[in-house]
């Protein structure tokens, strides 16, 4: 049996490290661990952002710029929607309709989320396991002086504008984690858990807030890395540097290693940020550098080499 | 105050008399009591077929060939679905999901369906009244000698290849007359009422069962004319002529005719048919042959222009 590895992600630059893991590590030897508290029903759909940003990454049917959505998608719908005086702020594109559909009517037949990101996984040719953090609803509320934000409702309709005072992850204290993912954790050839390079308050934080997570990770007998979504004080896409900014962290890396404290072995940063190695928290954190800045396919494959070649360093020089 | 009709529909050979109908009378004059008996849930979403075809005609949106959809329609999503091995013998377009995901949300929120269609009438431009013919949800069942089907299982998935032995209208008995409807026909300015040259097996009689109209519509006091969707023996589009053959009647306009005897006044044959005049049963019964093969805008405006007219003599020639 391989050594198998567990890696946590939310979307963008989450997926696009996943796409690198899968590469190189087969459906017995990787699976996913998926952000769901920025899900949310819409137009009487049920859109999940992170997972269908994964799910079309790794079926090789993501759009080439936007970050999210599929290539060659075309937009009759949002046009008729918006003829019909319809919500038009979140864009979901005729194909991508396909999947939302499909998902809702599923959910609504009384299969689960696992279950149905199963079969759609399954239909586009995707052999790795993807799993929702969770089957019970989480929704990631973002806390602003003006007053409570849905996540897609600051992130997409708001663009971002709000400032940013907290987040609550409505829910979140009654869901399960998802019964695979602590298979994976318990199973005994997990050779180490991934923190991929996502936004840590709005894509992680929402994972490692289901009960029982941060304890078996605190536990675990083998490496627990994570990749800087912080790259030269800087986020590579999306929010992260202006919520940390907002939330008066340093807007470094070294903070983002901070905020992972109680569950991270191991921390990779940029290559641009090597200087910072000696700036990353505590005695018993290992930290490399690596070129982190994904843009093609090559890159990605890259730093997953790096982060497994990292965990397996950190499982030989410590006794775990 | 000027004459007012009620014009009862369903979809494609209605709908085109619809069009004429309302070139000639405001939306004061001129209301439609719609079919919703082939209406269904799909894919999660509530469809309404014939309401569809007439909003779309009424709109000026229709496609010019198929019959139902939209003009000018992509196809994404059907692929997409596919692609996710979903149900895809019911053709939905792009730009008509607009719709059909605007009316499921509303209705979902718990609107009413005359709610709903009103507001998308209005979000494209229509004044004329389209009236469900009731809020509640009745389905028209295909009886077939391999047992029965839903109506859009016959008509578009088995593509009315069953041999039909009859129907039956699911929930009519408990359904209510839409009461704007009732309104309209007891309106003193009401000058006649209109059965539009429709299926009369699957169009017009899941409207007829609907408790209450048909005892409506024998007590009125002024003419109720049909358009007969029959000419030469055979049906312009559409299964009526091989559901008449399968239901042992003769395969002329009469036959038609004589299905509606009990609320009928006065009865319009095409023109090929103007031998069959003499044939078309009760004394009490007019008849009159007018061209009614429409396919221009203009053959539209004629036969509504022909079935306003003979409206207007049976007015006159009859004590009512």
């Amino acid at each position: 049996m391989s050594a198998r590895y567990l890696a946590i992600t939310g979307g963008v630059g989450g997926a696009k490290l996943a796409v690198g893991l899968a590469k190189l590590l087969g459906p017995d030897a990787l699976a996913f661990l998926v952000n769901t508290g920025d899900d949310f029903e819409h137009l009487g759909l049920q859109i999940c952002p992170d997972i269908d940003t994964l799910t079309y990454s790794l079926a090789g049917l993501s759009h080439p710029d936007l970050g999210w959505g599929r290539r060659d998608e075309t937009w009759g719908f949002m046009e008729a929607l918006q003829q019909l005086g319809g919500e038009a702020w979140f864009r979901l594109g005729d194909r991508d309709l396909g999947l939302h559909v499909t998902r809702t009517q599923r959910l609504q037949a009384g299969a689960s989320l696992t279950e149905v990101v199963r079969e759609i996984a399954t239909a586009l040719g995707i052999r790795h396991a993807m799993l929702p953090m969770s089957d019970v609803p989480v929704r990631t509320v973002v806390h602003t002086p003006q007053g409570n934000l849905g996540f897609q409702h600051y992130f997409v309709r708001d663009q971002c504008r709000p400032e940013v005072t907290g987040f609550t992850f409505e829910g979140s204290a009654s869901a399960t984690l998802n019964p695979l993912a602590r298979h994976w954790l318990e199973d005994p050839q997990l050779a180490g858990v991934i923190l991929c390079p996502s936004n840590p308050f709005v894509s992680i934080d929402p994972v490692l807030a289901v009960p029982g997570l941060r304890p078996l990770l605190q536990r675990l007998q083998v490496p627990v890395v994570a990749i800087s979504p912080i790259v030269a004080g800087l986020a590579i896409k999306g929010p992260t540097a202006k919520m940390m900014r907002e939330l008066k962290m340093p807007l470094t890396a070294s903070a983002v290693a901070e905020h992972y404290a109680d569950i991270l072995d191991g921390f990779i940063l940029d290559a641009q940020d090597e200087a910072l190695i000696g700036t990353v928290g505590r005695s018993d954190l290992s930290a490399i550098a690596a070129p982190s800045v994904m843009v093609t396919l090559a890159d990605k494959v890259a730093l997953a080499r790096s982060t497994l070649d990292f965990i397996d360093q950190l499982s030989a020089l410590r006794k775990w």
